[in-house]
């Protein structure tokens, strides 16, 4: 019964009857209210592609950046709360900055994710670093590192699991049906492209156009597509 | 529900069922009460319009302040509570002269949005810098730096965005419509001028004087206009 | 609704659904309860009048006070928790104190109201120095530095206005009207005591005495009328 | 309606929609629920008399102090929680003696109230020395220094003023009253000792003794009637 | 109403509409819960007996230690939560030897009281030796100094009575009726026994045993009475 | 009324009208959800009897502890929860080595049942060995020191006292008055084991084997029973 | 009654009137929503299998890491929240690498599960390290030491077991029925790989492949099994 629930689920960090959380239920929510994203691991490489939602024509289509890069090996696209989102990406590029001087060699993806869970589970403990709610954000980290290409998925709990492909955002359900039907292991980077962007076209609402995608690859190197680049899928769909 | 929805919207950074952050949205409410203020983006530098509200003829007009100086090469119009706005500017004034004084150059607009937004961002959070609660101010921070000029929009979720044009406050929404209309990417700065203050005219219950609106420009240096100055853009209507 | 107000009201520092903080609107309250205060500004100097609201004929008249002086050049009247006005103005006079010493010259008045609202904003804030709600004052702030005589009004809100003239307290609404009547550009010093106090005479339940009025005056140095010199403005009306 | 206040008064510092504090208000209670305190101040020094409230023959009258001496030159007479008082009049003696040992001089009678009021008005905020809830206590400050005889009164919120007579406690009302109608400037000592006395005795219960009234003088010493200086007063009436 | 007064008697330390301060009243109940204790001084000195409740025979009566000596030459009584008194004697211990080590005398009997209620006020502070609710113990502190001796008297409140006689805990209304008629002040101290324990033994509902209750006295040194002593004093009734 | 008791209880550390600690007697109720332990004292020495509980054959039963070794010559056994006794005995450990290591000798059975219960009385202080609610377990301290054996009875209100003989948890109330009809103070230490085990065998729903059952002494000192010494005396029964 | 029970549910650490500590009840469902997790102890070395729940087959199953290495003679399999888990995990790494490092040898199993269980049971206390909740996971440790080879169980409490054998999650109950009649103290480890998956394989809903299950031992050192030999033991069903 919905007044019953309404009694654990302000409480930031605690356990209803069921042994569930809410605050971390309803950030997830909040996700699913979000831009959808899609991730595709090849063997040559991952590719991104994020849906922007431009609202005005007066906004400058490339300052909505729903992908961000972490390190020259790792990227990310998210789905959700922008604003937390570009704190846990602040908090990755510091991670594997340090990484980079204290070691020599770039960190590795999974470390990488790792590092962004552990401040993400963190909500509501009152550390310095960390947020007294969840952050309501989901990450798809794309990365290349010396296990080869790698994506992962994070939810607001602080999990993250390693996948072949996924979605993310208000399409994410429609979007994960689709990749289990044409995703397989011996996609070309290429093909991967084509397939996440005509995914995404399916859930968006309106036309795809080189404002309102963004594309990026890690192969081995983040790259952010150039408009013209990305123009150069669409016209492949 | 009216009734249910209470049982979120006090906690200042919690999560309601559906994911939202009540107290933010309530924020961006506050903003809705404010004096509109406009900005539109053009090739020679960015001009700011704001409305005054003189709410007596016993005021100085020139002590409503509702565009300051960051810095000499960024400026921002406010609208929503002026305090918060002045905590925020100050914020932004010393993280530029930080930025002047340790590497010897102008701190990019974009870095000193962001600086803003990061201080906006983390209320609720206990930090010495931050508030208990969202700013209740949205800006329009306008800039010129190696990039060329650029205007920035903030609200109170610590989010920014990159705009041609933007009008906040209680007049936005038709000051929005008829900035789309109007603007096109080769307008000369003293035509912006003018459409921003006809736009503004239109959504001020007052006639326009050079007593209760506010002019400023960053061509590449942010300049006030003086009441003569306005008088003159006044004069073009 | 009032029932539904009282949801959000309680909060010290959170926005009501309407982007209202209640408890500074409370606070605002608590100054209409209070003894009203009348400032005008000339261009010989600025004169302050206050109603003291002897409440019994035991109490040391001049023991109430009211009018207090910063520094030299700079004076205030209040209206609202008077104990709350002393901690206001026994921060502002070390911050003056402060600016004298360490730049040997005197603080200007914008900056002394500006130090004043920023202690007064940061309410809930759990700062050493701040209050833990708002301060239930409002302060008229009288002084004379290198751009002339200046009149500021500052509210619970940490908010401050540059007026040429203003009334606060109970009677701020009535007084305010005639200041708008009387009030011009080319006032003589006397000639605004006399429409200062006459004023103040119109909005008081009882006979004007030198015991239940006080004057001073900023021009350019802060002085407290003498019982004496208060019954020579009596005199004139 | 009482339902609706009790929405607001629980809240140590906040302020209701009135713009009223209700624990201060509360407080103020406590206070009427105490014993009565007369203080009458005339050219030869300030007289302080209070009802003692022997709750039981076996308790030894002269344990239960309702007048305290602060310093050689200072005394107070206090009605509300006992304890309250005495953490207030131990604050006082250490500030006046550190002034002394810091100026070589007595502390002023207005600077020991206002900093007695310091500590009083900062209920709620968390410091050290401060309570988390108002002091439930009045005084009566009696003193004696450069400006000769003076007396003050406190209440709860920290506010404080200088009479020339005042009664405190649950006959306050009543005594006031008398004190208007008997009290002029030129009393005598003696004069003031009769009447406060005499006033005193209209709002007690019981009979006059040596037992349950004490009455202390600065004159320009603290000194506290013996039991028979007493007696000599009572023989009087 | 009862239902009204719950809303203000949670607050640790808040003032109810009326003035008063729920917690304390509540710890004062506590003590009307607890076992009786008597205490009379004489010219000889003090004496104290105490019920001890042994509720099983298997548990050691010397181990339920009602009386307690804090220093040689002070000892006290207790009724309530007895490991809330220990608290309260540790740190009278602590006082009275940290005194007799910076002065080379022993603390006086009022000076050890007023360190106790100290203790006792300032619960619901946060500080480091403080209760986060009232102690919920009270005491009757016999001692003997340069005064000769002395008994008090302290409640929760932190407040406290010196006395000739007086009883405390769930018999003390009864107790307290015998000894204002038993009591005078030329009692012996041997007479105090009797008196004192023949009291006791009315309000106690088992027979008296040297098992169930405890003497002591301080003339001029503390000193526990031995089973034997008891079944002395216990003979004489 | 259930319902009125509701207000209280939860605030954990605060008195309920009638001067309850609703928290403790909750605490209070944990223990008597836990298993029987009984302690019998004797001129040769202390004997501790457990039930084990083994909830499962899979469980290793030498891994359940319910008696733990403090020091050489002190032993506890315990009902409640288990986790919380594992903590106040760890702070015991600590307590007597750090006695041993300062004096050179052992600490005695009370200092160190003192020391116990003090961290006990301290819940809800916030200090940062102390628990933010009443530890949940009851003990037996059995030892031997300088005075001989002794066994102490805590609860989790802080207070203990020194017993003959004393049961706790489940079956503590029938196990109590068994012991009262049992014990004398000359029993052998080996009748004293087989009364215990006896007892307990009374109050327990299995058959008592050695897997089920603990059995220590301190005599002079601790000594946890083989399973083949238990099994003697179950022998015995 | 239910809604009762909601009264006390909610404070993190507090007990209700039965003694229970609900936040612990509520976590201990988190764990009965949680995966399967089953484990036997041999005199070869004990295995762990756990159920991997792969809910996407674009999920790359070896990312789901149910069973974790602690160190080389110490692994766990976790039923619960995943990223508890992990942060307790991590945790446990930490204590036996300084444990080797201070020590030069290996950390016990028990000190190991002690370490574990401590920082599980002061959640809700402010520690740093320590949670503002329960840890929502249960553990099932399995090591190898100087005492053989052992397997402890945790749960939310901080409460351990040690255990022949032991199933966690929501299939446990009938995984724990048939592991007491199929458990014998002289399985091999290749028996007890048999029927620990044979067990798991029954209250799984999928088919059991080496894509959804994990399975290692550790005998002497942690191993966890490749694809292929998972692949044998099922071959052995």
């Amino acid at each position: 019964m919905f007044l019953t629930r309404t009694e654990y689920d302000r409480g930031v960090n605690t356990f209803s009857p069921e042994g569930r959380l809410f605050q971390v239920e309803y950030a997830i929510e909040a996700i699913k209210l979000g831009s959808t994203a899609i991730g595709i691991k090849t063997k040559e490489g991952v590719v991104l592609v994020v849906e922007k939602r431009i609202t005005s024509p007066l906004l400058e289509p490339s300052s909505v950046e729903k992908i961000m890069e972490i390190d020259e090996h790792i990227g990310c696209a998210m789905s959700g709360l922008i604003a937390d989102a570009r704190t846990l990406v602040e908090h990755a590029r510091v991670e594997t900055q340090n990484h980079r001087f204290s070691y020599g060699e770039p960190m590795t993806v999974e470390s990488t994710t790792q590092a962004l869970c552990d401040l993400a589970l963190r909500f509501g403990e009152g550390d310095e670093e960390s947020m007294s709610r969840p952050f309501g954000v989901s990450l798809l980290i794309a990365g290349h590192d010396e296990n080869g290409p790698s994506l992962y998925y994070t939810d607001p709990s602080g999990t993250f699991w390693q996948c072949n492909a996924k979605a993310i955002g208000s399409g994410s359900e429609g979007a994960d049906s689709s990749l289990q039907e044409q995703f397989n292991k011996d996609l070309t980077l290429k093909e991967a492209e084509t397939i996440a962007l005509s995914i995404l076209k399916q859930v968006m609402e309106e036309k795809v156009t080189p404002n309102n995608v963004d594309i990026a690859k890690v192969s081995p190197s983040y790259h952010l597509y150039t408009p013209s680049e990305v123009e150069a899928v669409i016209s492949r769909l």
